[in-house]
């Protein structure tokens, strides 16, 4: 039988979603739970690898498992064996043809980015700090070059493992919500460290160190050597991940949003 | 010279604002980076004593110098020899009749509570939770009984330092945003606990236990023997401490919210 979860996670202290030597990954922590509340040994699939220090407010995982438990066990049963900071929101059981990761169809990923002179206290590890002014409408416009099917090497990690650099880029909004800029990104998928990378050319663009269409020819360069650096990993969130309506899945949240405060240095 | 000082913190980790003998407070770490930069030791007087596990969005401090530092170094200076868990937001020379605590004629709290059946993940530590529907308008209603000028004995804790239990609440405020209560409180001052208690029976009016007129009765008693259990420290935050406009402190920030996602579970 085939069970699929929502999930969220802070998180701060993990070395990232993926299974790693030392233990210290979430889905470590989750197949354990998993495994405590089945009696067998759980592994699972994810809709989307999180970095290191990187947050889910909606993250997807499927399993298989030879044993039956009521839906609620694989919730609240499973939230009393998870740490503090990893919480299952909803599961259900479902056809072997779903698969977390090749069903999806869209990814979403929100970037709060704290925009003041001095650094987060409250919100570190949950935000990006950005201490000189960010112009907007800059940022705003090269986000729409971006828009649509392009070749994303540039804003590719080396380490991707993907095989085609060629994503499609359906939204890239940026508001303002007093000092935090909220940039939220959706895609068919997304290369490894590609919100970060693009994150940081958008920072670029919004100090004023380039124009707008500068993007636009590191977008045309297919090579990583001319972007920006990636930006920091605190402020990105997995936000939601989108599937076919025939599948059932509640579809990903409306806005959730850390609004820091509107105080305002001079 | 005295030097008063805006910051905000995110209380997870620490034993509350006060000093205690384990050097586990806010207060004690703040004042080592203060000491740091003045090459002096550094006292400072709080506006509100936090407790354990409660946070700040606007705490204010001022202490008493005879270094000359310009105003900067108590900002940036000062934030580079703090955690990052802790960042003062501003600073001000002020004349020796300015007292935090004594000076402040109001100050605001908020309560976030996380009102879904699963508990919190990505915000643990940063909203308290109740798993049970709440309905809002029955605590709207008891809010209003509290009100106005009140002997607030019912919600004072056992260990309350205040010579008097009265005290003037000028503003409560209930409301919902997606899964998120979002209590505004504020008051002349607050008794220890005040705001942990009153959520407690809010909520024991929310869920149905007692009518809205319960907290009246409650109030009249002048007991705290028959009020709901103290609420959880996670959800609280120290929002604001107003001053008398003539010491041109800057005000507190219009709503700071973490407004958690929309996502509902069934």
């Amino acid at each position: 039988m085939r069970i699929v979860l929502v999930l969220e996670y802070d998180g701060s202290r993990y070395c990232g979603w993926q299974s790693q030597l030392e233990s210290c990954a979430i889905q470590d922590v989750v197949e354990s739970a998993l495994s405590a509340i089945a009696q067998e040994d759980v592994r699972v699939i994810t809709a989307g690898r999180t970095d290191a220090g990187v947050h889910a407010f909606y993250q997807v995982i499927h399993f298989d498992t030879l044993v039956h438990r009521p839906v609620n066990a694989w919730v609240r049963g499973v939230n009393a064996f998870l740490p503090d900071d990893i919480s299952i929101l909803w599961a259900g059981e479902i056809s072997d043809n779903f698969h977390a990761r090749y069903s999806a169809i869209e990814r979403r990923y929100l970037y709060l980015l704290l925009n003041q002179p001095v650094r987060p206290g409250l919100h570190h590890n949950k935000v990006g700090w950005f201490h000189q002014p960010l112009e907007l409408e800059k940022m705003q416009a090269a986000g729409r070059f971006l828009i649509g099917e392009h070749d994303f090497s540039s804003f590719r990690a080396a380490e991707c493992q993907a095989n085609s650099p060629v994503r499609t880029m359906t939204h890239l909004n940026i508001t303002r919500q007093g000092n935090l800029v909220i940039f939220d990104l959706r895609a068919n998928s997304f290369l490894h460290h590609m919100v970060r990378n693009i994150i940081g050319c958008l920072v670029y663009i919004g100090k004023g160190k380039y124009s707008s269409d500068w993007i636009d020819d590191l977008l045309k360069h297919r090579n990583r050597m001319f972007a920006a650096p990636t930006f920091s990993a605190s402020g990105l969130y997995l936000a939601g991940v989108k599937y076919d309506p025939s599948w059932v899945i509640p579809e990903f949240s409306e806005l959730p949003i850390i609004s820091s405060g509107a105080f305002r240095q001079n």
